[in-house]
């Protein structure tokens, strides 16, 4: 089982983390780049846990480059758990800012049409869109990673 | 790894399934009885899932308890596979459920008095933190199923 595609190490794997890194800049800048997103706390929370996902990503897309070029595994059960639990908990806490944000859009759409001009809206409808393809994408690595670790 | 505590025939798994047909029964009340939920998508979404969770939680209960009285063991392998994916299906559903109504909520709390009277918004809340509740405890049943079908 040591070949489970898009566990660490694997080119699948790869392409999940610059996947992730993708959706959650994107998530990130549509959402605070001249949005006025801090009104509403779950618009915040989406932002934090985007932020903690870029950074999170990155760094595994550089652990699966590593172990592509330099054809060393880096499959060590201490830093595999840490893995999994990174992953499982980044993906539980997106799915619910990118579900948080959907419910307050969808009362801004249909109550607020004052606090929500098409422009602003467009862009946080965008940006929640962005939050569930990355968490999506770090769901799919988490499951990758711990159907390796419990195969052992 | 037949032994794995929390999956389907052990007692764990019997109470993680009672436990999630409480707490989802108590949200379906506490969200539909009395209160205006309809106009809120996020809480119709919440009221559906939590009226998904009951049937199967329940469901799963009494193969629980079969399996403990007759002894006979029911996890045949295609039979695992549903129940983690429904298990797994089922917690996504509601923790997207109980965070799109957290966020109404606080929208609701911040913006809107009008449409939040206290009486109702303290039942929004308790049926939303129960619905969180339902969610951890299916998340647990899909986490340990898991583990035994990734181990054989």
């Amino acid at each position: 089982m040591d070949e489970t595609q898009g566990s660490v190490g694997t080119t699948a794997s790869l392409s999940l983390r610059l996947g992730q890194a993708i959706f959650s800049s994107a998530a990130l800048l549509l959402m605070s780049v001249g949005v006025e997103f801090y009104s509403y706390t779950a618009f915040c929370f989406l932002v934090t846990i985007m932020g903690l996902v870029i950074p999170w990503s990155c760094t595994l897309a550089m652990f699966d480059i590593y172990s592509a070029f330099s054809g060393c595994s880096l499959r060590l059960p201490g830093l595999m758990v840490i893995v999994v639990i990174g992953d499982a908990v980044l993906s539980i806490l997106s799915l619910a800012a990118a579900s948080a944000s959907a419910g307050v859009i969808d009362v801004l759409l249909h109550f607020d049409r004052n606090y929500c001009p098409p422009k602003f809206c467009g862009r946080y409808q965008l940006s929640t869109a962005m939050a569930f393809l990355a968490w999506f994408l770090t769901a799919a690595s988490s499951l990758f990673n711990l159907w390796l670790v419990a195969s052992w």
